[in-house]
């Protein structure tokens, strides 16, 4: 298709010569040079209707989202981003707009996130049809040592790198990955287990747990409740701290370390984090409080605490 | 969801643990050893009623090509691939079978054509929405020296892989990646350009011819012509040697060597190729027969040669 050749060619005119980069967009594969360390990769594809709806989003949040919860992904395993390629399926007649001004506007917003961490787009594919539209990114990171979900051991502390809850509100269309915190961490600290919070802190936790054979209590009072969970609580009944456990798409890192290294990040951590509970033996997700504890459900909501 | 996550346990113990890959699926990336060389990125998207109907193909089908298209970006570049990621966007209700069922027989198809060429599927996304299925896969390579569609030279004698034309009537949905081909005639001539026939041997060797800055004038008596293209002929009134310059998705290789070279594969190709042109100063393409020539235009219609 002609529309998809000035597009492509589009693309390669805004890909500056990136370190590494040998051959970007426009050839049957990009080529790049290896990355010192482990090669990561991950892939996350967004739909409209599920993810977002373009009446009430701009093309520019949703390419900003699409690659920031990938480069959430490479945070979450301690690794440095370096590349990313993007799929796309364009509707034919997008809500109020040209399909190449959506085309445009969402290279703007992916390109922005890209840009933000210094990730070269390498290539792509752009589809039209007549369906919704439909992103997908792949990440490619590097890392001398991932972090992976199976390294968390009973005694460790579990540590989250920010207030929680309510992201529906706004701030899950604007990730904010912490790829920098992850990397300022690893240098400090080992970190055993780490995965970043999508799917809500509680589920992602159970993940942790799942792989690594283990379980945890966690201390309801210690959880940072976001201010957007506050606010989302006026307008469903649930309490805050259910919104701030439950909510997901926070996009915070969730991690775990040894008691020494626990005690070193709550004297100085060069990154804010807040230590929310411990690794225990056995299998199980708890709140813990006053010697009490009540199971804490992935997804569930907290009625009492 | 429940239902994503009993997928992807499904394709964690479908994917055997493969050299190199260091973490599969499930974690929050995959986790590879860096393969020796360059390395290559690509990704194809295929959307349901421009790639394929639902209706008329088996998701099997759906999944092998989806692969192999990527696969073939890989040999295009003369690169061994060995790791891919798939995203999925999965229709509620797909025709006459279950979203899971669905799911299950594009894996088998997609790990079918990864299986043939050693590539390991490591991780991917899984959507249900209400639009139709998307399915976009990302395919890592390496290679030593990568050909890209930009070397070929005046003088260059340019060749193809395979006979041309009529993948509609079925070829296009069971591609055959030369993968194999593209090292084996890495490593027996030096390959100046090489790119896969997915747009149509015309609009394909036009892309080398851009990216060259050169022109080239192709033998219409030597175009290798597949009887498919010979069938649709009967269909469609036009002549068999128009739908092998113009059909696409034959996925065979064009490529580009000197003239020692040239003459090294008539005499003793290790793999059949046939040569059906030349490499011309200037810019254009031409078919050229007894000391004439015709412009050819990439998707135009061959109405006399």
């Amino acid at each position: 298709m002609a529309g998809e050749f000035d597009f492509l060619r589009a693309l390669r005119a805004r890909t500056p010569a990136a370190a590494g980069v040998v051959v970007g967009p426009g050839d049957d594969c990009a080529v790049l040079l290896p990355p010192p360390g482990k090669l990561l990769v991950t892939t996350d594809l967004l739909t409209e209707g599920v993810d977002f709806l373009l009446a009430e989003v701009t093309p520019e949040a949703v390419g900003r989202k699409s690659m920031g919860v990938n480069l959430s992904d490479i945070a979450a395993m301690a690794g440095t981003p370096f590349a990313a390629v993007v799929s796309l399926a364009l509707p034919r007649h997008p809500p109020g707009m040209t399909t190449r001004e959506l085309a445009d506007r969402l290279d703007a917003g992916l390109r922005e996130m890209a840009d933000r961490h210094g990730v070269a787009i390498v290539g792509g594919d752009t589809n039209t049809w007549d369906g919704g539209l439909v992103v997908s990114v792949t990440a490619l990171g590097h890392a001398g040592r991932p972090v992976t979900r199976a390294g968390a051991k009973p005694g460790d502390a579990v540590f989250v790198t920010g207030p929680l809850g309510g992201s529906l509100l706004g701030r899950h269309l604007d990730p904010v990955p912490r790829v920098r915190e992850a990397l300022i961490l690893r240098d400090f600290v080992e970190l055993h287990a780490m995965i970043d919070v999508s799917d809500g802190f509680a589920a992602d936790l159970a993940h942790i747990l799942e792989e690594s054979g283990c379980g945890a209590e966690i201390d309801p009072a210690a959880v940072p409740v976001h201010p957007d969970a506050v606010a989302r609580s006026r307008l469903t009944g649930r309490p805050p701290l259910d919104h701030a456990l439950n909510d997901g798409e926070d996009f915070e890192l969730i991690f775990t370390v040894s008691e020494p290294d626990a005690a070193k990040l709550v004297a100085a951590s060069p990154v804010p984090v807040t230590r929310v509970g411990r690794v225990v033996p056995g299998r199980g997700l708890w709140l813990a409080a006053g010697g009490a504890r009540t199971a804490l459900t992935p997804g569930g909501w907290v009625h009492s605490v």
